[in-house]
Order: structure tokens, then sequence, then C-alpha cells
């Protein structure tokens, strides 16, 4: 178990990252609560409850369940889980367990923050991508209509407890597309961790569930530090969307129902790593070494087939467009992204068709 | 005109009130704004849209209408503003001026800090409740089911901008509406402002709008006093909830047809009053004078058909009640609050049934 300190502004805690994390909900004084409720999805709290509550000897937990997949982060989804929490008799003074994806994350983390204007929660991440990203760093959301993430607030979790051992039952495809979340964090944070991914790669396996927690401790420490440093995004923590850029458009476009999260990120870091190659900004090697890596983890869905024009369209929709100015987001090289708004439209439509051409094994 | 400063910790902001401080709206650069919105209902921005952008000669405001009325205070309608906020460009730069009564006030601040995870915006307060009391501090909400501000935030505006003027178009019902807030912050406060509304009570009528300026800016003044010390309700804000525990219980229970916000506190200061009164907490004499002075405002909707026992199972629920415990805010004397969760169910209820037969004019 490692224990990391996300020191923010509003709040600072810890996220604990290992086997066993998970008992570390006693660090929490439980009588400071009235009540507390865990917001799961069926399928993960029918594998995993048990476990959690033995680990963490919290009794009277109550659950709250709904649907699996990104339709649950809507206002609607939103304002069920308050009245659920509501006619359970939640108060001021609950707390709210996130335990599930990023799905259940997000939602959880939104409802929380404005539930009576604000109460407890805690994230207990059982994803890749939400263990070593989205349940760190206190940004919430819901979507609307097909515009992700457009309504959330910045609201600290209590505690973020995230025990690999869960990741034994995900499906390898959601556990392959957590990797990219990984990768990103390699470009972003140096050779150390990229180093790391590239010798042990091919033991990051749901079987290998138990033995992966430090590679992903380290991968959470890439975002515990930028966030510590910007809680808000006003700079630094701009770096965190390597590949989010046209992966949001990319998932957009295809109404979330062709790729998961990291797969579509990993389009993207695979377009802008490009970008940078042909603008210059990076050395053709140090871009090919990256898109090797994001290849070696497997098969991605086709985007051969989408229009570059509407992928372009979506682009300036984007909350990162500011003005009508797309603030790109490019590798230099492993360890060090620059952010640029001097990129024209026809080069980063040119990037993209490059890549949509790239020809996969 | 008279500028208030509220000093809460998240943001420091100005509430100007009096005639013509609408110009203020210049204090604001225009051009750290990209786009400037306008959340607004039909009617009221027929009447004053005009007088509006003629005095802050800001132009291209964009207007988004939504339908009066507390239904508008929904999560659906939150989301539609959100919508209609991205399909016309708005970006994290925008800013959101929310121009009307309570309601828009609540929605807007719940918009504007959910967008995109939170936009600058400014109260522009049409209604006397508005420019004495929900403008001011910060708090956000929309309702969810029956639960009037289940799901909210704290979010300062960049400004509040009050002018007495656009009243004299209020009817006098939502008119006299906003005086039991007004009376509401005298008791809290003191007899300064009490012995002027007992002097000045027959002269706070819409057709004299323009010269209430300083009474509103006195009673605005309490709220401001009371939350640039407590921003986020800890203790002393709970003041401001005296008269809406049964407030909120009578709204509710007549689905929000019978009462306006005003009038159900009215009520509720009757209830709580007596309570008191009956406890021993205030002097019989200053009771009937609190209650006197609320009585001259006019009738109010009648609360004799209500059944008690409905009405006290629905304190439990509200916002203010934790682990099951009221926190009654009850009157001391004029100027003196007390908070107290030392008041039996049975002793409440009966506070209730004696203003219930209390014969009014």
């Amino acid at each position: 178990m490692k224990t990391l300190r996300v020191r923010a502004k509003s709040n600072s805690y810890n996220v604990i990252e290992g086997r066993g994390s998970w008992r570390a909900l006693g660090t929490l004084d439980r009588a400071q609560y009235t009540t507390v409720f865990v917001l799961t999805e069926k399928g993960i709290w029918e594998k995993w409850g048990g476990a959690f509550e033995r680990a963490t000897r919290w009794k009277d937990l109550r659950t709250i369940i709904v649907p699996s997949g990104e339709t649950s982060k809507s206002m609607r989804s939103a304002e069920r889980v308050a009245g659920s929490l509501l006619a359970q008799g939640a108060d001021r003074r609950s707390l709210l367990i996130a335990f599930g994806g990023g799905v259940i994350g997000d939602l959880g983390g939104f409802v929380a923050s404005t539930y009576m204007r604000g109460i407890d929660y805690v994230q207990v991440p059982t994803t890749v991508v939400a263990q070593v990203d989205s349940a760190i760093g206190g940004k919430t959301a819901v979507n609307v209509g097909a515009m992700k993430n457009l309504v959330g607030t910045f609201a600290p979790p209590r505690l973020v407890l995230a025990d690999p051992s869960v990741l034994a039952t995900l499906d390898e495809r959601t556990f392959r597309s957590g990797l990219y979340e990984v990768i990103k964090h390699a470009v972003i944070s140096g050779l150390s961790l990229f180093r790391r991914l590239e010798e042990d790669l091919d033991k990051l396996v749901p079987s290998n569930a138990r033995n992966i927690g430090p590679v992903l401790a380290q991968a959470a420490q890439v975002k515990v530090n930028v966030v510590s440093r910007d809680e808000r995004e006003a700079g630094l923590r701009r770096v965190l969307n390597l590949g989010h850029t046209f992966g949001h458009a990319l998932e957009e476009i295809t109404h979330y129902r062709r790729f998961l999260h990291g797969e579509a990120v990993a389009w993207g870091m695979l377009a802008v790593t490009t970008l940078a190659a042909r603008a210059g900004l990076i050395k053709p090697a140090e871009a090919l070494r990256i898109k090797t890596l994001i290849f070696r983890v497997g098969k991605l869905p086709p985007i051969r087939d989408l229009r570059v024009e509407k992928v372009m369209a979506l682009l300036l929709r984007d909350k990162k467009s500011v003005g009508g100015r797309i603030h790109w987001v490019l590798p230099e090289r492993i360890g060090r992204i620059k952010i640029s708004a001097d990129i024209s439209f026809e080069d980063a439509a040119n990037a993209f068709r490059e890549v949509q051409q790239t020809r996969l094994s």
C-alpha cells in the first residue's frame, strides 16, 4: 500500500493505492456521519460489495444502484440519485461512497458536491482509468446531450481508496482501455514510468491484477502531482488533457458507442503526437516510440470511416476551446508537454488524416 | 446608491443597492468575457430589458428565457439552460447575468456555478425578496421533486445590482411577499430597521418603488453582514432561516401553489415567535410587536385547513434537520436569535396549532 497526498487549496486528502487499501476507510471517523451510502452498479457490487464490507467493517451501508454505462452520467440520473438519498434519509452529515468506474465516480462526486449544497464523499475506483486518473483530483461532471462533462463541479473527495485486486474481474477490453491513460501519464511525466511500461506491458492484464499495484501507484502519482499544483485547471492541469481534444470529439461523433474512453484518448494521443511531429515540435524517433507503445496495448476500434470535417467541427465546441481557439496539448518529448494555440486548423486536420491512414497490425 | 461589500472566503464582491445601480455592471471588464448571456423571464425582460441595456451600455447581450414560476427551478430546467448556453457558444470565459426574482437567481447561479465547472455570474434581482435576501450570499439551488433547494452549490456572484425602480411593475402581492423577508431581517438585526418598518410600512408599495432604496439597502446590509461572517452556513448564517423551517413545510404541503415564498415565511415567523413565547424565551409584548408588524403587511393565505401532523412530518426532512433533530431558529427579542435543538416535537406542534387559530383582521 502506498499513501499519496493531494494538497488542494480547498482541501487535502489521501489517495491510498495498493492491495488492502479499502481498510483505510477506517481513517475516517464513522461517528461523524449520520448515514453512509454507496453509489454503485449492480455487476461490480455483486462481485465486490461483500469484500468491501468485510474490509471496511462499516455496517449498515445503504446502496444506491444506477444502470451501468455512460447514460448514467446525466442530469436526470443525478436528480434520481439525489431523490433516492433524500428518500433514504440522507442529511448534511451523510457520507457518499462512489464505488465503481469513471461514470460512478463522476456522477457520485457531482451528486455529493451538490446534495444539500455538498456532503462528504469517498472515491473507491474499480477500473484502471479511475484508479490512476479520474477518481483523483476532485473534478466531477455529468453529460448534457452529447456534450461530455458539460456540467460539473470542483469538489475534492475526502479519500480515494484504490485496490488493484478489484481489476481482476474487469473484461480485457475495459482493462486495456485504462492502460492508455497510464501511458498518457507516462508521456506527461517522463522516462521512469514510460520505460517501466515498455518493459512490463505484457504483465498488465486482469489475471495479474493483484500484483500491478506499484505501477498503478506510480501512474496515480503523476495525477496527484499535477492536481496538487493546479486544482482548477488554470494552467498545468491542462497537460492531463493530452489526447482528450480529439478523444472527446471521437466519442461524441460515434455517440459514445464505438470507443471506450481510453480508446478514444489513445487515438487522440496518436493524433497529437503526429501533429507535434509534423510541426517539428518532437523528434520523429521519440514520436514513434510513443506511438509504438500505444499500438502494443492492442487493437483499437477503427476511425477510418469518420469524416475529418465533422471531427474538426466538434473540436471547436470542446471545453478547452476558449473564444473559438483550441489550446492544443502536444508532446515535445516523453516527459515534456507544450500547450499551444498556434496550430492551424488545417494542420490539425492533416494530422488526423495521417493517423486515419495508419495501418494497424 | 449604496455599495455593500460581501467578504466571503471564496471571493469578495459588491452589492450595489439603489437607483441607477445597473450602470455599475461597467465595474466589470467586458473584455475579459467572450460572450455575455442574460437568463431571464419573458415578462420582466419585456418590461425592463431595454432599460437594462441602456443603463449598462453592454451591446450584444444574448438572452435565454425560461418560463416564469417555481417549476423553472428544476434539474431539467438547469440542463436546458446549459444546453442553450452551449448551443449559443458559451465557453469558460462567458458571463451569465441572472435577471429576475428568486427563481431566476437560484437557477442562474446553479447553472453558472456548474457550467463547464463554473463561469462568472452577476445577480440582477428584480423582486423585493431577491434584492434584500436571495441574490446575496452565493447560495444557489434547484428543487428535486417536492423538495425545495435539495441540490445546489455555494458560489458567490461577481456582482449584485439591485435597482428598486424595477419593483414598480411588481404586482402588489409579490411585492408584499418580499416585505416579510425585510421584516425577517429586522427581527434578526434589531430595532433600527424594525422601528423604521413600523413607521414607514405604508410607504413600502410598488408605486413608491423609486424611493424605497434606502430601507431595502438597510435590509440587504443585514444579509451582507451575516454571510460575510459565515459563508457556508456553519453557524451564524442559520439565523437567516428564521421562519423557514415551518415555511418550507407549508410550501411543500400545498405543492407550492398556495403561498408565495415570503407568505409561507411570514406564517413560519408567526409560528416560531409563538413557540418562543410559549417556551418563555421571548417576552409576550416583544412577541406581539413582531406579530403585529407581520399582520400589518396584509392578508395571508389561510393555513387553518392544513393538518398539523402532516406539517410536522415534513419538518423532519428539512435540510436544517441533522440526524433527525430540528435546529429551531427562535427570536429571543428583536435583534437576538437563538438556535435550539431542545424543543419538543409536541411544543412545536402546539405552537403551530395556536397560530392556526389566530383570527386575522
